[in-house]
């Protein structure tokens, strides 16, 4: 079934027109900051300009959303990257201008969907999806459904202590995986070690060439990844892992370490099947026209 | 419909005919210690005796079972606290001297269904079960169901670290819930800060009485439940919380400590709905007798 998918990003709105997890057509236009208002034309816009290319017969949509989410009233509560979207009823207003089908959901849990259904986890029942970005993120699935939660945190891994007392996160909480391990709390204990504005990349590039302080900094996160693994793999206990975001793209030097130690917090347990995403900046979109798919059944 | 539910104890075999949640006969034999084959025998006398008593029509029996099992295969792979349980084909001995379908479950899974179904959960859609005894267990629900996992993990709370290099656990990681709030952790620390063995109920009687050692103690336990408490509403985010296990029973002046706990590392997030199991000792052979139910449908 066609159905038609939007990843509305903190720069970009990406839509494409998919079809069983294929995108058969596509396009991208500039996130507005100017409000909420500008925020619903833009994505109507994208979402029309590819209707009108021959796929006006699309019933439902699906906008994968940073959150938090109301999916009960159908609103973005706030997105941290996007002025002016707080309490936004992006559904009501989508279905307003696109008189189609509107369905929400949040931005890893679209992207983890697409990855459970067409692209690493394909093979699989259940699987838990990480993206670590700049922040980390994730989702649970199992069958052909997002395990939303009840108040639709589920997946919220990031924000689970796992250092109590250790350094705050965006959430004002301490020791939270995402304030010890995502991409702006490498660049944060870097620029701090080595005493001026470092980002992720340059310490990445320090760790491999073997700089004791960056490798530190990358062990570190690489260890405490692999505890959220393991914690996971005890608490939801998925036929697999798949890391997403930017992070997953640094390759085995990085993945190799988060795989070993989780393993080291797994021991007399099954290991865990970690794999990288497959779809790229893709799956959002793909993601989110699946769940639109999975509305009009 | 009637079932059959059986609880596998250390110390006793509990066994009861079961329709709708609610016992209708019951019997409890000693848990024999001296092999397999023994404790076969013992749990299929129990359930014959209950079965001759006008309930030869039951069609399914349920085990309740300490872990960890393999749950394709059958079997027992190992029991902490009954010895000769390596590796035993329960379900299969079972079939052989009941003639009935034969349901294995994990004992905290079994307890924590009875309690999402009968019990103190039985109005919320999705719960997650803890149970703090000597150890630290649980159960995910949702829907009727329990959500066992890919390999029988899926609730394992206990053993989720939340102190990396804190005390080490009977599994051998360090700083595991279990390792630092259960009760024989408590006991540990009791024996240690007073320089002689105490046990986990003098910990608490220290604690009620305002001594500064026992009270420390028991706030760290309920800091790191709370902490437990909150990472599950992130990552599974059920409706409701279930605790069960004897250290439920200790009354709100340690369930309002872990309840406080919970809150300050759930700001900014919905409050958990967190609830004292309901069922006591009986939640064991209902939850079995449930499943048993399930696999007749």
């Amino acid at each position: 079934m066609k159905t038609l998918g939007l990843d509305l990003g903190g720069t970009k709105i990406a839509a494409a027109v998919v079809s069983d997890g294929k995108i058969l057509d596509a396009t991208r236009v500039e996130t507005p900051q100017t409000g909420f208002a500008d925020v619903a034309e833009a994505i109507a816009g994208a979402a029309r300009s590819l209707l009108e290319r021959g796929h006006e017969e699309v019933a439902a949509i699906g906008v994968g959303s940073p959150g938090p989410l109301d999916y009960k009233a159908g609103k973005v509560l706030f997105a941290p990257n996007i002025a002016g979207m707080e309490n936004a009823p992006i559904v009501a207003e989508l279905e307003r201008r696109l008189d189609r089908v509107i369905v929400l959901e949040n931005d890893a849990n679209a992207a983890g969907l697409a990855e459970h259904l067409y692209g690493a986890a394909r093979d699989l029942e259940s699987s838990l999806y990480m993206t670590i970005s700049t922040g980390i993120g994730g989702g649970l699935f199992i069958g052909d459904r997002v395990i939303r939660g009840a108040h639709g945190l589920a997946g919220e891994i990031g924000h689970m202590t796992v250092l109590p007392w250790g350094p705050i996160g965006g959430d004002g909480l301490l020791g939270t995986l995402e304030a010890i391990a995502a991409g702006r709390s490498i660049a944060r204990d870097a620029s701090y070690a080595y005493g001026r504005d470092l980002d992720t990349r340059e310490a990445f590039e320090r760790a491999r060439a073997g700089e004791m302080k960056a490798l530190e900094i990358v062990d570190n996160a690489a260890r405490f990844t692999g505890i959220g693994i393991a914690n996971l793999a005890k608490i939801f206990d998925p036929e697999g892992f798949v890391i997403g975001g930017g992070m997953s793209q640094v390759g085995p030097f990085y993945l190799d370490r988060i795989a070993r130690a989780a393993a080291s917090y797994l021991r007399g347990y099954p290991d865990a099947d970690i794999r990288i995403a497959e779809l790229g900046t893709d799956a959002g979109v793909i993601g989110a026209a699946a769940v639109a798919a999975q509305s009009l059944r």
